[in-house]
Protein backbone atom coordinates (compact mmCIF):
# COMPACT_ATOMS: atom_id res chain seq x y z
CA UNK A 1 0.00 0.00 0.00
CA UNK A 2 1.00 3.55 -0.84
CA UNK A 3 1.63 6.02 2.12
CA UNK A 4 -1.71 7.20 3.52
CA UNK A 5 -2.74 10.47 2.87
CA UNK A 6 -3.95 11.24 6.03
CA UNK A 7 -5.34 9.73 9.31
CA UNK A 8 -8.77 9.50 7.92
CA UNK A 9 -10.48 6.24 7.43
CA UNK A 10 -12.29 7.18 4.12
CA UNK A 11 -8.99 8.53 2.45
CA UNK A 12 -7.11 5.10 3.93
CA UNK A 13 -10.14 2.84 1.97
CA UNK A 14 -9.74 4.84 -1.29
CA UNK A 15 -5.62 4.52 -0.83
CA UNK A 16 -7.02 0.89 -1.11
CA UNK A 17 -9.85 0.22 -3.43
CA UNK A 18 -10.35 3.90 -4.95
CA UNK A 19 -9.46 3.53 -8.57
CA UNK A 20 -11.71 2.47 -11.43
CA UNK A 21 -10.35 -1.33 -11.82
CA UNK A 22 -9.40 -2.86 -8.11
CA UNK A 23 -13.23 -3.11 -6.67
CA UNK A 24 -14.53 -4.79 -10.54
CA UNK A 25 -11.81 -7.34 -9.92
CA UNK A 26 -13.31 -7.98 -5.86
CA UNK A 27 -16.46 -7.81 -7.92
CA UNK A 28 -15.20 -10.63 -10.24
CA UNK A 29 -13.63 -12.67 -7.41
CA UNK A 30 -16.52 -12.11 -4.72
CA UNK A 31 -19.82 -12.22 -7.01
CA UNK A 32 -19.17 -13.98 -10.65
CA UNK A 33 -16.81 -16.52 -9.34
CA UNK A 34 -14.15 -15.78 -11.32
CA UNK A 35 -10.50 -16.60 -10.21
CA UNK A 36 -8.03 -16.73 -13.05
CA UNK A 37 -6.39 -14.38 -15.27
CA UNK A 38 -7.75 -15.51 -18.30
CA UNK A 39 -11.36 -15.36 -16.74
CA UNK A 40 -10.71 -11.28 -15.15
CA UNK A 41 -9.50 -10.37 -19.17
CA UNK A 42 -12.64 -11.77 -20.83
CA UNK A 43 -15.03 -8.94 -18.70
CA UNK A 44 -17.28 -6.48 -20.69
CA UNK A 45 -14.75 -3.64 -19.51
CA UNK A 46 -11.46 -5.03 -20.82
CA UNK A 47 -9.19 -4.47 -18.60
CA UNK A 48 -5.43 -3.92 -20.39
CA UNK A 49 -3.44 -6.62 -18.89
CA UNK A 50 -0.72 -4.38 -17.49
CA UNK A 51 -3.50 -2.96 -15.35
CA UNK A 52 -4.92 -6.23 -14.48
CA UNK A 53 -1.06 -7.61 -12.96
CA UNK A 54 -0.66 -4.63 -11.25
CA UNK A 55 -4.46 -4.38 -9.41
CA UNK A 56 -3.95 -8.20 -8.66
CA UNK A 57 -0.60 -7.67 -7.21
CA UNK A 58 -1.50 -5.11 -5.27
CA UNK A 59 -4.39 -6.45 -4.09
CA UNK A 60 -2.48 -9.39 -2.80
CA UNK A 61 0.06 -7.31 -1.04
CA UNK A 62 -2.78 -5.19 0.53
CA UNK A 63 -4.22 -8.32 1.69
CA UNK A 64 -7.79 -8.76 0.03
CA UNK A 65 -6.89 -11.18 -2.09
CA UNK A 66 -5.05 -14.90 -1.40
CA UNK A 67 -2.85 -16.03 -4.51
CA UNK A 68 -2.85 -20.15 -4.95
CA UNK A 69 -0.43 -21.78 -7.52
CA UNK A 70 -2.58 -24.39 -9.70
CA UNK A 71 -0.15 -25.37 -11.71
CA UNK A 72 3.85 -25.49 -12.11
CA UNK A 73 4.98 -25.56 -15.46
CA UNK A 74 4.43 -22.44 -16.45
CA UNK A 75 3.14 -21.14 -12.69
CA UNK A 76 -0.54 -19.90 -13.13
CA UNK A 77 -2.12 -18.74 -10.10
CA UNK A 78 -5.97 -18.57 -8.48
CA UNK A 79 -7.16 -15.69 -6.64
CA UNK A 80 -9.84 -15.59 -3.89
CA UNK A 81 -11.07 -13.12 -1.58
CA UNK A 82 -9.59 -13.06 1.99
CA UNK A 83 -12.15 -11.98 5.04
CA UNK A 84 -10.86 -8.67 4.19
CA UNK A 85 -11.69 -8.36 0.74
CA UNK A 86 -14.98 -10.04 1.27
CA UNK A 87 -15.88 -7.42 3.57
CA UNK A 88 -15.84 -5.01 0.98
CA UNK A 89 -18.85 -7.09 -1.02
CA UNK A 90 -21.62 -5.09 0.64
CA UNK A 91 -20.09 -1.81 -0.57
CA UNK A 92 -20.09 -3.32 -3.84
CA UNK A 93 -23.14 -3.74 -3.77
CA UNK A 94 -24.13 -0.51 -2.40
CA UNK A 95 -22.23 1.32 -5.32
CA UNK A 96 -24.75 -0.99 -7.55
CA UNK A 97 -27.95 -0.02 -6.25
CA UNK A 98 -26.42 3.81 -6.12
CA UNK A 99 -25.74 3.72 -9.73
CA UNK A 100 -28.69 1.81 -10.80
CA UNK A 101 -30.86 4.82 -9.27
CA UNK A 102 -28.66 7.57 -9.73
CA UNK A 103 -26.34 7.18 -12.90
CA UNK A 104 -28.66 7.51 -15.81
CA UNK A 105 -29.40 4.12 -18.24
CA UNK A 106 -28.03 2.08 -15.68
CA UNK A 107 -30.05 -1.31 -14.31
CA UNK A 108 -29.48 -3.65 -12.27
CA UNK A 109 -29.01 -7.19 -15.08
CA UNK A 110 -29.18 -10.70 -13.43
CA UNK A 111 -26.51 -12.21 -11.11
CA UNK A 112 -25.11 -15.19 -12.17
CA UNK A 113 -26.74 -17.80 -9.90
CA UNK A 114 -24.63 -18.15 -6.37
CA UNK B 1 -19.04 11.17 -17.12
CA UNK B 2 -17.20 9.41 -19.42
CA UNK B 3 -18.46 6.61 -21.89
CA UNK B 4 -19.25 3.56 -19.79
CA UNK B 5 -17.20 0.67 -19.76
CA UNK B 6 -20.26 -2.24 -19.88
CA UNK B 7 -23.46 -2.39 -18.29
CA UNK B 8 -22.26 -3.31 -14.87
CA UNK B 9 -24.02 -0.84 -12.69
CA UNK B 10 -20.85 -1.86 -10.46
CA UNK B 11 -18.75 -0.40 -13.62
CA UNK B 12 -21.28 2.32 -13.82
CA UNK B 13 -20.40 3.76 -10.07
CA UNK B 14 -16.65 3.89 -10.47
CA UNK B 15 -16.97 5.37 -13.69
CA UNK B 16 -18.10 8.57 -11.33
CA UNK B 17 -16.33 7.88 -7.96
CA UNK B 18 -13.32 5.19 -9.06
CA UNK B 19 -10.70 7.46 -7.94
CA UNK B 20 -8.49 8.46 -5.07
CA UNK B 21 -10.34 11.75 -4.51
CA UNK B 22 -13.81 12.75 -5.67
CA UNK B 23 -15.41 10.50 -2.46
CA UNK B 24 -13.35 12.52 -0.61
CA UNK B 25 -15.20 15.70 -1.76
CA UNK B 26 -18.65 14.18 -0.97
CA UNK B 27 -16.61 13.44 2.57
CA UNK B 28 -16.16 17.40 2.89
CA UNK B 29 -19.48 18.39 2.10
CA UNK B 30 -21.16 15.92 3.35
CA UNK B 31 -19.44 15.07 6.45
CA UNK B 32 -17.51 17.93 7.58
CA UNK B 33 -19.45 21.43 6.31
CA UNK B 34 -17.06 22.47 3.50
CA UNK B 35 -18.26 24.26 0.95
CA UNK B 36 -16.39 26.29 -0.80
CA UNK B 37 -12.53 25.80 -2.57
CA UNK B 38 -10.38 27.18 0.72
CA UNK B 39 -12.13 25.11 3.02
CA UNK B 40 -11.20 21.46 0.29
CA UNK B 41 -7.64 23.07 0.18
CA UNK B 42 -7.04 23.17 3.99
CA UNK B 43 -7.79 19.23 3.95
CA UNK B 44 -5.39 16.82 5.62
CA UNK B 45 -4.46 15.38 2.49
CA UNK B 46 -3.43 18.31 0.32
CA UNK B 47 -5.60 17.93 -2.82
CA UNK B 48 -3.59 19.67 -5.79
CA UNK B 49 -5.87 23.12 -7.01
CA UNK B 50 -5.92 21.18 -10.42
CA UNK B 51 -7.36 17.88 -9.50
CA UNK B 52 -9.46 20.07 -6.63
CA UNK B 53 -10.76 21.89 -10.13
CA UNK B 54 -11.45 19.24 -12.12
CA UNK B 55 -13.54 16.86 -9.39
CA UNK B 56 -15.43 19.71 -8.62
CA UNK B 57 -16.40 20.40 -12.26
CA UNK B 58 -17.16 16.33 -13.08
CA UNK B 59 -18.73 16.18 -9.76
CA UNK B 60 -21.46 18.68 -10.78
CA UNK B 61 -21.64 17.49 -14.31
CA UNK B 62 -22.25 14.05 -12.83
CA UNK B 63 -25.31 15.82 -10.88
CA UNK B 64 -23.53 14.57 -7.19
CA UNK B 65 -22.99 18.40 -6.65
CA UNK B 66 -24.68 21.61 -7.03
CA UNK B 67 -22.86 24.87 -7.33
CA UNK B 68 -23.89 28.29 -5.91
CA UNK B 69 -22.41 31.73 -6.82
CA UNK B 70 -22.14 33.63 -3.29
CA UNK B 71 -19.77 35.92 -4.24
CA UNK B 72 -19.93 38.14 -7.73
CA UNK B 73 -16.59 40.11 -8.62
CA UNK B 74 -14.69 37.99 -8.87
CA UNK B 75 -16.95 34.61 -9.33
CA UNK B 76 -16.93 32.77 -6.29
CA UNK B 77 -18.88 29.23 -5.72
CA UNK B 78 -20.15 27.23 -2.58
CA UNK B 79 -20.75 23.21 -3.14
CA UNK B 80 -23.73 21.54 -1.96
CA UNK B 81 -24.51 17.32 -2.35
CA UNK B 82 -27.43 16.73 -4.25
CA UNK B 83 -29.28 14.25 -3.54
CA UNK B 84 -27.36 11.20 -5.84
CA UNK B 85 -24.50 13.14 -3.82
CA UNK B 86 -25.94 12.38 -0.28
CA UNK B 87 -26.66 9.18 -1.39
CA UNK B 88 -23.31 8.55 -1.44
CA UNK B 89 -22.76 8.98 2.28
CA UNK B 90 -23.72 5.14 3.56
CA UNK B 91 -21.45 4.25 1.27
CA UNK B 92 -18.32 6.43 2.58
CA UNK B 93 -19.14 5.61 5.91
CA UNK B 94 -19.07 2.11 5.26
CA UNK B 95 -15.80 2.66 3.49
CA UNK B 96 -14.36 4.18 6.43
CA UNK B 97 -15.52 1.61 9.07
CA UNK B 98 -14.16 -0.78 6.82
CA UNK B 99 -10.51 0.73 7.06
CA UNK B 100 -10.85 0.92 10.81
CA UNK B 101 -11.67 -3.05 10.64
CA UNK B 102 -8.90 -4.22 7.91
CA UNK B 103 -6.25 -1.40 7.29
CA UNK B 104 -3.45 -1.64 9.37
CA UNK B 105 -3.10 1.32 11.87
CA UNK B 106 -6.36 3.24 10.94
CA UNK B 107 -8.98 4.55 13.49
CA UNK B 108 -12.11 6.25 13.34
CA UNK B 109 -11.20 9.92 14.42
CA UNK B 110 -13.90 12.18 16.19
CA UNK B 111 -16.19 13.63 13.27
CA UNK B 112 -17.12 17.21 13.67
CA UNK B 113 -20.23 17.44 15.21
CA UNK B 114 -23.13 17.55 13.07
Amino acid sequence: MQAKRSGCPIAAALDVVGDRWTLLLVRDIGLFGKHRNKDFQEGAEGIPSNILADRLRRLVADGLVSRRRYQEHPPRYEYHLTEAGAALLPIVRAMALWACEHVAGVHMPPLPAD
